[in-house]
């Protein structure tokens, strides 16, 4: 059996996520299988290096996946990109080594989040931005921020953890970008639990608005209690810019 | 009557162009009409800098109104920005002088077309940029846009202008960049006929591709025949950048 790796790009705007769902759920998995099938007439399951959530996008997602057929790596790629939507774009398309596993052997994510800070329209960003039309203090939030990194338990930074979920996770680095009204922020991490960015982002914007203080994430992670952290931000500012291995 | 001026962007991708047509079609004009009656409880009727083609984009319009109504400029910019779907965005709202007209007094205008002259994917710009996988000479295509600076008939350059209509016009400036794989070219001109900017880049793209020589110019510009000219580039890579008064 060949393992071949993709390296792919996303619009996540009109899909469910990543992870197949049953019946006619439009998801990037579910399409980029499909489409496998089609040019290689056989079945194939892809292995991405994590899900994400509906709505979200990538630049560069990895993924993996297992054939018999002999087309060869630049034959694949070429019928890719013929085949599948215009919303889902293949960088690349190699021979893997035969252990390779995209979500396995995947060693940190790094996703950027990015707001546009400022009541002027942004008509060509819409879909890719978060609007936040009031003024955010940056200083605190990265202020804030520093109390995030570390390993720690981040249950309260979590939508649906079952009690008995392993929510211990390790964020290495949370960089915030400031380019006029553009804010982005990037997180790079073990692996992120359900909506945790989004939550985190959230949660950091209220501080960036003065309805908390920049000392408040210490006593949110101990909490281990959802309700105690701030808003879920929409998934269309989400992007998975890295994988590691 | 006060008369109003508005700077204003939209992304055309779901609409049959500037200029309102009848019943139900979509039009960014029509739009921007309905929007300000409702606001201002009168009928509006709106003045464009110029019509944009159906799937053509903006970054700045201007556009001018008379009302008879006293609310103030900004509480128009702030229901404008809450009432007008999210592809249409108002920079500026402001009085303008009695006589200014935004189709009559603008003396130049500037497009910009955007090529992504490479086979790699970029689904984020898809909406926004056409797509050449060849290989462009650009220095040609350089070259050939000398040609087309000057007062001309453009009548090759333009779909369905009656025999009758006036098809001279001057265009001052043709610049072409280079930032890796995007080429944008910005035109500067008094005006421009139905399609003339899109077929313009589609004949240069075909110099680029070494389907035409740099000097075919002149001969196509002498013929007035459309059908010596090259095919028209899509709209979606076509943006109004700016209006001169």
């Amino acid at each position: 059996m060949r393992n071949i790796k993709l390296i792919m790009s996303y619009d996540g705007s009109r899909y469910q996520g990543w992870q197949r769902l049953p019946r006619q759920a439009q998801t990037i998995q579910g399409k980029l299988e499909d489409t496998l099938r089609r040019i290689l007439d056989e079945e194939i399951t892809v292995s991405g290096s994590g899900r994400t959530d509906a709505g979200a996008h990538a630049l560069r997602q990895v993924v993996n996946f297992h054939c018999h057929s002999d087309m060869p790596c630049s034959e694949i790629l070429s019928l890719l990109r013929r085949y599948l939507p215009e919303d889902m774009g293949i960088h690349s398309c190699q021979e893997a080594s035969p252990r390779f596993h995209a979500r396995l052997n995947a060693r940190a994510k790094t996703y950027e989040y990015r707001i546009w800070n400022s009541p002027e329209p942004r008509v060509f960003r819409r879909r890719y931005e978060y609007q936040v039309p009031q003024p955010l203090d940056l200083q605190a939030m990265r202020q804030a921020s520093e109390a995030l990194l570390g390993t720690h338990e981040y249950r309260a930074f979590c939508t649906q953890s079952g009690a008995k979920k392993d929510t211990k996770r390790t964020i290495s680095r949370i960089e915030w970008t400031q380019n006029g009204p553009e804010l982005h922020m990037q997180i790079t991490g073990t692996g992120f639990l359900y909506n945790m960015v989004r939550i985190i982002v959230g949660t950091l914007i209220e501080v960036g608005r003065h309805e908390r203080t920049p000392d408040c994430i210490g006593a949110i992670l101990a909490s281990q209690d959802r309700g105690q952290a701030g808003y879920t931000v929409p998934a269309k500012g989400l992007f998975l810019v890295e994988v590691e291995y």
